[in-house]
């Protein structure tokens, strides 16, 4: 059994993950099938979905990086986790909390919450 | 369609009506026939027994009231929101925040987490 840290470190890599390729293999190895993924922006679901949606959250905030913020928390196969994204080093323009639910230690569903909302434009 | 708000304060109010009665009545109204429920303490499927364990918690902290803290959020059918638990006007010993999935309006399923734990023993 991964610990909720153990789990929310791997999504921020999945995250930060530039190669499609690399994204591909650890949404298959860390990931369900069919898992679901809902943010109030965007919904995916399976594994050609859901890195697309990566590769356009990095399209728009090139050179800008998640990082975890606070301590994950869970119970079961529920994970809770809070992000920041910005530039290394400098402030966050977004954060964010994400509610994961697993099956048989990989990821099933993803849904999440904004706490700072992204510039628009 | 209600709002995140609508939906959170139904539920605050829920936890804090000590009438099993008319709680029933409310589960009945504002939540599916399947509605499942599930926090790092405790779980329940369908309205009698969630209705105990609301009743559970009201046993375990007599004169205490549940509030919202803060502002509701949600998108599609899904509302996250936060609550303290304390007498009234005074420091709150818990405090948590829930993400509810709703069904045609309807709560289907909430997931708490706990923000501060409250005392035990």
């Amino acid at each position: 059994m991964r610990t909720p840290t153990e789990i929310a470190r791997d999504y921020i890599a999945l995250w930060n993950e530039t190669d499609a390729g690399t994204r591909r293999a650890l949404l298959t190895t860390t990931w369900t099938e069919g898992a679901t993924y809902a943010d109030p922006m965007m919904t995916g679901a399976g594994p050609a979905e859901i890195n697309a949606l990566i590769a356009g959250v990095q399209e728009r905030f090139p050179d800008f990086q998640f990082s975890l913020h606070g301590n994950p928390d869970g119970y079961d196969e529920v994970v809770r986790f809070s992000w920041a994204l910005g530039p290394e080093g400098g402030e966050p323009v977004a954060k964010g909390t994400d509610v994961v639910r697993c099956q048989g230690g990989k990821i099933a569903s993803v849904t999440g919450f904004l706490d700072q909302m992204p510039p628009t434009g």
